[in-house]
């Protein structure tokens, strides 16, 4: 993979304590790739001689001299931060010294600088976000997530494009199926929205599925599921919801009383397997499609496994031209919609 | 409990085979209740004289001609079917020969009779479908589920009323507390129509908790939970999915060779109570509100315990004064509202 990824150091709960270890084991594993570190001169110092002895020229310390807070706000953030370390991380994505940029920082100033630095693709009115979730037969892509929660039907459609390509370049799909978040199966459901908006995807030439309902997501019936912003939202964050209830269930269960625990530490291999199988942090990693560039928002809480399967997932779609392949299917559209 | 249940037999995959079952356990557990059970003549045939005797006048044999298929379509159901054992438990409740209905027959059906036969209450522009999910803390009440995709702040307005209601009468809690699902706590989150319904919910005399977000749900925040039908059915659905996946993978890797096996065996007792504490049929029977009488459907695919869960549902929210509790709160409402 010939790509270099722009990390904004600072993001996240824990900073680069997390983003630091993350990017050099990702160089470690992934020979031809670079990495630019952005971050505080301080925190660049302690990163220093040794790594840049071992990875060469594959690593680029990049200085900037503030850190967008994570409970600032998007306006605040991009007016009066021009030297963050998200803002120079993007910068260089723009500038074209890096094809993707990758941050745990807060969503919301994320999504605001990138859209102002990179702006947005032709035909694309608006930029979504696009997740992956575990399935029963791997996994698959929903978007958008939070960033549009009125949407038009021409935004979906659009969404379902991003979606396509991404999988396509991330996963190495050739023709991905979309499928649009409805509440039946029947094109008759939902709303008027969601009912023009499977108009228009069941002649964009993308694999169309149809309906899926809200079940399909786990059963993995598409590669893809298009919703509006606040459908998406909603849905993640019911499912992390009832995932960590049912985690605190079952370790409660576990350990209520000395027999209890003696039966999870005699189950502790299948145990594992099974939340290995389950593990979020395998999934960190959303994208902000629809831009000029890639950018990468991990979970602020991720750990340096999670942030490196972010700045893996950042590589993927830069290396395998998610810009490029957008760009060419949203032209190719154009004579569709016209 | 001084109550008249009228039950739909035939409704559900396993029709009489489940309902009539869970209709007599409930007779049984629940001294002071009466029960109709309305089928077709031959199913009744088979309930026979045994139950007759045992429950003397508590237990009444109502006949139908007619049977609604559970994928009829509701307009159809409506017109063509009059004797059908659906509408049939429904004429009991408008005639006041029973306070409730149950049936696990088709939703829509369902909901489009109630509506005909029994209309709205003052004030309420449109019925809604709650049910109750499990918790952290306990249980919460989440609607609308599915019976309105486009909805008002108005609409949104009477959700957390009837839910509320439904929260005070079949849980016995005084002054329940409404959350409204958003995609973010502070007041400016959402699209227009959720900004303005937390506006009409923050002057409604209600306990308004302000917005909640998805994983609220799970976490037990508030006693209501209140959505859009689109949202509210996503979110159930992408629940059921989610839960379907992880007890398949918990299964799998339990099953995953001899020594797994023998795991499973020896934390048999620990699984269970987890089962045991998520079971869905514990909280089966959605209640369909804003009607002038009680309506409770249950899942098609429910075994006879589920179903004596909907009726007991039923018939505490009728005997709890769920319809008068209502429309009382919709009448001090209304001088707020103009």
């Amino acid at each position: 993979m010939d790509v270099t990824v722009a990390i904004d150091c600072m993001g996240g709960d824990h900073g680069p304590t997390v983003t630091v270890p993350a990017a050099l084991a990702f160089l470690r594993r992934h020979p031809g790739t670079r990495i630019i570190l952005v971050g505080l001169p301080e925190v660049l110092e302690g990163v220093g001689r040794e790594a840049a002895t071992q990875f060469g020229e594959r690593l680029t310390l990049q200085a900037a001299s503030e850190v967008v807070g994570m409970d600032e706000g998007p306006a605040t953030a991009m007016r009066n931060k021009k030297d963050s370390s998200m803002r120079v991380a993007i910068d260089l994505v723009k500038s074209g010294r890096a094809q993707a940029a990758v941050s745990a920082g807060n969503t919301g100033a994320l999504m605001a600088i990138s859209r102002f630095v990179l702006k947005t693709l032709p035909g694309i009115d608006r930029p979504a976000i696009a997740t992956v979730l575990p399935t029963r037969k791997g996994q698959t892509y929903v978007l958008d997530l939070g960033a549009n929660v009125d949407c038009e039907p021409e935004h979906l459609l659009q969404f379902g494009v991003m979606g396509a390509m991404l999988v396509a370049s991330v996963e190495h799909i050739d023709r991905p199926s979309v499928g649009l978040l409805n509440i039946g199966e029947e094109a008759m459901k939902g709303n008027d929205v969601v009912k023009r908006a499977g108009e228009l995807l069941r002649t964009s030439g993308l694999n169309f599925y149809g309906n899926v309902e809200g079940d399909d997501i786990y059963e993995g019936t598409t590669d893809v599921v298009v919703c509006d912003g606040f459908v998406g939202n909603v849905a993640l964050k019911t499912s992390e919801g009832l995932a960590q209830m049912l985690a605190t269930f079952l370790r409660e269960e576990f350990s209520r009383g000395p027999l209890s625990k003696l039966m999870a530490l005699v189950s502790m291999p299948v145990l594992k397997r099974f939340k290995h199988r389950v593990d979020h942090r395998r999934y960190n990693g959303a994208a902000l499609v629809g831009l000029r560039g890639v950018v990468v928002k991990s979970h602020g809480s991720a750990d340096a496994f999670a942030f490196e399967q972010a700045i893996h997932r950042a590589a993927e779609a830069a290396g395998n031209k998610l810009i490029e392949r957008i760009t060419q299917r949203m032209a190719a559209m154009d004579g569709v919609k016209a």
